[in-house]
């Protein structure tokens, strides 16, 4: 038995700890816990033998950390965030999303895999060397941000000035998914994304819908006809000019997709809780999923929605919407094309404005970088199978940021499973992918030391 | 100065104790309110001189009182309710909704008009009868409601049992509006109303919009397009068989409307608040909101509505509607109809409910019936102008009710005006009207009994 192997359950109940902090960067009034997980990852980190700090700014803190004691060898820099999405709807959660609870080999909380997991993972991985050889392979920088879930907006401020502290050979991100329970998994592309409110006003108060109605505009209606005509009824993206950059998938990429061991019924209906599969129905699904833009509505609310019946016709509505981007989108030409769109489609009587909510551009690497390939073959090692390349339908915008201003390729080590719920209730995490997930990142620090 | 006269600031401390009553159907934490406001308008009654009890039943109470003592003379029976609609937005509203304030000739207060205001009329002006001349000139009954906001079932099923206490020649209904400040009014014809809730499943959880977008069906989405088949842009309802038995206005119709003191500007931009109006662009207006149908999306809600950004596809999305009907549609057909178009307007991957949550009939009223024309000359003798006959597009469903089980026609006489802001912030009544409604219904009664 291994140094990690006999640390699992001192894991378990220092991620548990983790957990239990509701840092919810969504919601104000949550800030006070954004502090303590910033607290708590940074006290791990000196825990585990690194010196570090927060680094304040307009946002909430980053947690900064290093270890330089090997000179002349390669320096990764680990990126993660301690804040999580919000929990609602909070009736359709097993056990509290903010009490951790053990079921089976899971572990369930919010935040649980995305990311507080996977940040754990790289500490300990970390911790797990110095306590047993009493140093790293490598050097050794850590940046973990609290806003990743509402734009990270402070993050890339930061490393947008290029802070000569931050630099390094590679990224190592731990945030993304294995394709399959026991498939070790590299992801080599990731979705960009603009996340958009949608405001929509029509009279300057709410009327009677008996006496008004025939003559006054509707803005629920009008947020409706806007919809439709961004995306027609097979999924199509229906905005001018949409599509123009979109690089398609090599052939040689949708050969390997095409080899993934993938049952779709199973997805449809155990992994996702769906009746059928919908989207353009003349491209494939990894291609929709991981190499296609969307167009997307998360939430939407207008006038009554109360119990019973009241009979007005609202003033004002608003929908959360956004477009995930490919490779080689750019975030504000689609924010452009977007907003174009709807001022095209904005029906007679209403104004309809839209605001940029945060924008993270989508990455592309070579899955031929040696520190890919290094991370592959720790992954391998641990796993004991043959690592896969897949994409990612998910944005890390990070990514982008890390490759233009830092000059760095991010490798993305992620554990995760499909069936995590992500975003929704009922998170989890797949404790023997976290016990794993700690000896990989500790070999894949090995074998770039040597 | 006569009786109503004197008692002018009387009427005004007992109708702002009334309009304190939060009696909000819609909300079942208001049924303590709900019978408060029961009682309090029983005890109204009996100080008037009528003997009264509440009717309950399966809902809120009924009030019921009667006056027998003019035998061979006619008998009419007076309708109102003393529920409300709920008053959000909250933060609209000038002053509380439930404490009265006069500003100016107005007091402002949730169902100052809708309907407390206009049932007090009905009160105070046999009251007023019975104070000064110890009789009254026709016999009366009284049958208030305290759920019409929600959909008015008890009393419908109760007046469906056509109970013999209810005979009468004509039902007098003060809950509409006059045409003009000073212009007296009597409505002849009333849309009727089918309110429904729409329910779209997609998946059975929320899902995470990176890793499922382009694949996972969207409730919201998936209400916008099922809305834009059912109406399109320029107002025109798509549901096939839709405007098959709506009955047009008679020339004669139109021309009296076209005669109607009206400024487009006025009611557009001061009364509704709006830039400019909607509809059918070859029906007049109206046409457009007292004589042709609508469907109408009163709220939506669905995913994610608080602060910030969550990156979700929602599970479920649900919509208030409404199909407001004309003469000679008929509910049932129109829910049938609705229900089929949404069933074939639903796209893939999700499910679509329609739940019915109330009903009632449009009604049309013959102009010459004597009691019609008894009230025209009553209005005539107090407002001192020539009475006008318009169309309401609002429902009074009971109209229909009264008509089918108990044989009689509604006497439309409302003291409402355009801009008191009736199911929305601010609402209001015009407190001249509320003097005046007093005298003309006392008038009424007078002429009756001749």
């Amino acid at each position: 038995m291994n140094y990690y192997q006999q640390h699992q359950s001192e894991f378990v109940d220092g991620l548990k700890a983790f957990l239990r902090i509701p840092s919810i960067s969504a919601l104000t009034e949550h800030k006070p816990d954004i502090r303590r997980a910033a607290d708590f990852a940074l006290n791990e980190l000196r825990a585990a033998g690194l010196t570090g700090e927060l680094i304040e700014g307009d946002g909430n803190p980053l947690v900064y950390a290093e270890w330089l004691g090997a000179p002349g060898k390669p320096t990764v820099l680990f990126y993660g965030h301690y804040d999580v999405q919000p929990p609602d709807p909070l009736d359709e959660w097993k056990s509290p999303p903010f009490e951790p609870e053990i079921r089976g080999n899971d572990i369930f909380a919010r935040g649980s895999c995305d990311d507080k997991g996977q940040v754990f993972i790289q500490i300990k991985a970390v911790h797990g060397l110095m306590k047993s050889t009493g140093k790293l392979p490598v050097n050794v920088k850590f940046l973990l941000e609290g806003e990743e879930e509402t734009g990270g907006e402070h993050i890339e401020r930061y490393v947008t000035t290029k802070p000569p502290r931050l630099k390094a050979d590679a990224a190592i991100v731990c945030d993304t998914e294995m394709f399959a329970p026991d498939l070790p998994t590299i992801c080599v592309g990731l979705r960009g994304l603009v996340y958009y409110e949608l405001f929509v006003e029509g009279a300057n108060h709410d009327l009677h819908s008996g006496v008004y109605g025939g003559a006054a505009p509707n803005p629920v209606m009008a947020i409706a006809e806007i919809l439709c005509a961004l995306k027609d009824r097979d999924g199509h993206i229906k905005i001018p000019g949409f599509y123009d950059r979109v690089i398609p998938p090599s052939q040689k990429e949708r050969d390997a997709w095409a080899r993934l061991p993938f049952d779709e019924k199973d997805y449809t209906i155990n992994e996702m809780g769906a009746r059928e599969l919908v989207g353009e129905p003349e491209v494939g699904l990894f291609e929709r999923v991981w190499a296609r833009p969307t167009v997307e509505v998360h939430g939407i609310k207008g006038g009554f929605v109360g119990e019973g019946a009241k009979t007005v016709i609202p003033a004002r509505a608003t929908a959360k919407i956004s477009t995930r981007l490919v490779a080689d989108q750019r975030t504000a030409e689609a924010a452009d094309q977007l907003r174009a769109a709807i001022k095209a489609a904005c029906p007679k009587g209403v104004t309809a404005e839209l605001k940029v909510l945060s924008a993270g551009e989508p990455s592309l690497t070579d899955p031929d970088n040696k520190y890919i390939v290094a991370a592959a073959e720790a992954m391998k090692q641990i796993f004991g199978k043959e690592t896969v390349y897949i994409r990612s339908g998910g944005s890390i915008p990070i990514v982008g940021v890390f490759d233009r201003y830092l000059g760095i390729p991010s490798v993305l080590m992620g554990f995760g499973l499909p069936d995590d719920n992500l975003h929704a209730p009922n998170e989890k995490f797949h404790l023997p992918n976290l016990f794993r997930g700690i000896e990989a990142v500790a070999c894949y620090l090995e074998i770039l030391g040597k």
